[in-house]
């Protein structure tokens, strides 16, 4: 871990960060539903709760998360997938952009629902299993392959897994399997 | 606590919820800067950490937050203003419209903001501090009096202080002051 901090701050914010390396060892449907159960407490405008999942699980006992997870899948770009493949849960995340209260344009609908992914991987971490955000997949075709309507807005997908091995990764990624660093938070505070 | 839950999820993420009560008594600078220390480490799309906030404290050491303060009071709705006049600290969390990369458009910047603010809350939370977001503030008005770059989006302010006594609200919101319910699990999942 290269990660410090100044300030006392919870375990699961400080220890979290997004590997690429997954084993690929089922997550059970409890666990998933534990992660989706605290996205869903999430605040929100007006407590819209804009945020909608797809869930694709690739050992779960729902059939529909299985061949969901081969759908997701094929909607990665090929510099995500070729690592991702091995993650036994992948999930989108949507927004819904207007509001259900009076159909205006909802402007915090991507905010709330990463407020939501945000409890999401935190839920994860404190249950032992790490998580990566992508946005790198084709948007469009999501709303094809899901026959979305027009308002979900696809807005990332997340791997859930437990955390594999570096040495398991395509050698071009081992050296970036390291948490991210940080700015310092001078810079965040304007 | 009007929440419950079917799964064990992390304690901060169940009892958070969003009070218009504040107890006035200040929030030392050092916990302030504790909890934008957990925003901090949010994850977000190519490690941008496309999130800023201007920070308001009454009764902060710092003269720059005390007089932030009144300015960030002086944005907010009519509506906001009557409870959060109490918060002792008002944040503004604003995201970054272009990626530093290469200036492109970044989609993902309120979302990754809003995971910010998520982490933001639940270490408050862990910390005895309740928080409420508000979008209910003059967005414009907030680029000029903080003479704020183009490129800067206010998205919400953050009240932040120590949970007050739903007496001392407005008779009228005195009713309202409970944990929001949240939508069954099985409408969020597609």
């Amino acid at each position: 871990m290269n990660r410090v901090s100044s300030y006392d701050i919870m375990n699961e914010i400080l220890e979290r960060w997004s590997p690429r390396a997954f084993d690929p060892k089922a997550v059970p449907d409890n666990d998933v539903m534990a992660v989706l159960e605290a996205a869903r407490f999430a605040p929100s405008c007006f407590n819209e709760q804009p945020w909608r999942f797809i869930v694709g699980s690739r050992d779960s006992g729902n059939e529909k998360w299985v061949s969901n997870h081969e759908k997701v899948l094929s909607l990665l770009n090929e510099t995500n997938r070729r690592w991702a493949e091995k993650a036994p849960v992948l999930l989108i995340i949507l927004g819904i952009k207007a509001f259900e209260k009076n159909g205006k344009d909802n402007f915090w609908h991507l905010f709330d629902s990463g407020t939501a992914w945000g409890f999401l991987s935190l839920e994860a971490q404190r249950r032992g299993y790490v998580t990566h955000g992508m946005g790198g997949f084709n948007k469009q075709q999501t709303g094809e392959v899901f026959s979305l309507s027009e308002e979900l807005q696809p807005i990332a997908v997340i791997a859930l897994g437990r955390h594999g091995q570096t040495e398991e990764l395509p050698e071009d990624l081992r050296e970036r399997e390291l948490p991210g660093s940080r700015k310092p938070l001078e810079v965040l505070i304007l």
